[in-house]
């Protein structure tokens, strides 16, 4: 009996943005299920003394074209945010919410809400742009906005980060599958050959 | 015409060492030669307020493992170094001499250095070691520790890095094809699909 995939991913990550197009993919290929974990990075990057990969000098102008480029090569609609990075609580706590609620719903919650910041220049850091998205999904956006506003959806976002990082989560997308860790979206062929051989 | 493409790289660098065992298979795929250049992090780090990846909480285990399990997906021989990183002046001073002297040699001490370090637990910070494995691929013991020593090597290594630096280069394995930046081991098959576009 397999266990599910672990998928962490946080709203303002690009390559979390890729990685959500194709993982119910790779986990039907390797023959499991996806557990999806919403994340926010702010708490990780301050464990390891880092920053968003846009504001590091050198790597930065590196980073903006890379996204640009990886999105074109996997055929994945892009375009750079005017916006970014930006604070994603809103998200997170939505997709939570919409995971207690309705959890067949919640994949598709966070597709169209990662299209939203990635591909149609909505401001997702806004919970007004949120309950819009929700709605549009076919959700209630009067319930939505009362989850987001729940004690104990924030409370469970900020259990899943302190469980991320205690599993050694540190950036996003990061997959963990039977304890066997993958940090990034070009691990995905690596999860295969990996899978492979297992 | 096709221009080569260049190909940087740190000889502390793990996935630069993977990536030196396929580079020339890369370059021939895409109809192109290499241009090797052998880079120093240290300097390129200082200017980002980096440090090596192992060092970085959280990430520097993970990195770490994925060296190992890289390794093994790719059929590459690995065991991780005791002392890492290293500083590697010697073993690119050794590359920039044999690439004055006898540029057919020098992709093959590359290879020889990667491996001692990476694959046979030899520590090529050590000066002694790296004239030990240019002698095993056939190179001159004495001219080389003439060339190492060299004031006029020892430049040409500065103004690599200066070059490099000046091109937007701020790690290892780093490729450069007409111009497009491309960072890190896992892109190459990135690499793959842009020139099948092209």
């Amino acid at each position: 009996m397999t266990q599910p995939i672990d998928f962490y991913f946080e709203f303002s990550s690009p390559y979390g943005y890729f990685a959500s197009t194709q993982v119910e993919a790779l986990a039907r290929d390797i023959g499991r299920s996806v557990n999806w974990h919403p994340i926010l990075l702010g708490p990780m990057f301050k464990a390891m003394g880092s920053a968003p990969l846009t504001e590091i000098p050198l790597k930065g102008d590196y980073s903006r074209h890379d996204f640009v480029r990886t999105a074109s090569l996997f055929g994945i609609p892009y375009r750079h945010p005017e916006k970014f990075p930006i604070a994603t609580l809103a998200a997170a706590r939505a997709f939570i919410h919409t995971r207690n609620t309705e959890p067949q719903q919640a994949p598709g919650l966070a597709l169209a809400l990662y299209r939203a910041f990635f591909a149609q220049g909505r401001d997702i850091s806004d919970a007004e742009i949120v309950l819009d998205v929700a709605r549009e999904c076919g959700l209630d956006r009067d319930r939505m906005a009362a989850g987001i506003a729940d004690e104990t959806v924030k409370a469970q976002l900020k259990e899943e980060i302190a469980n991320a990082m205690a599993r050694g989560v540190f950036g996003s997308p990061f997959i963990i599958i039977d304890n066997e860790p993958f940090w990034g979206f070009d691990r995905f062929p690596h999860i295969r050959a990996w899978a492979e051989q297992a």
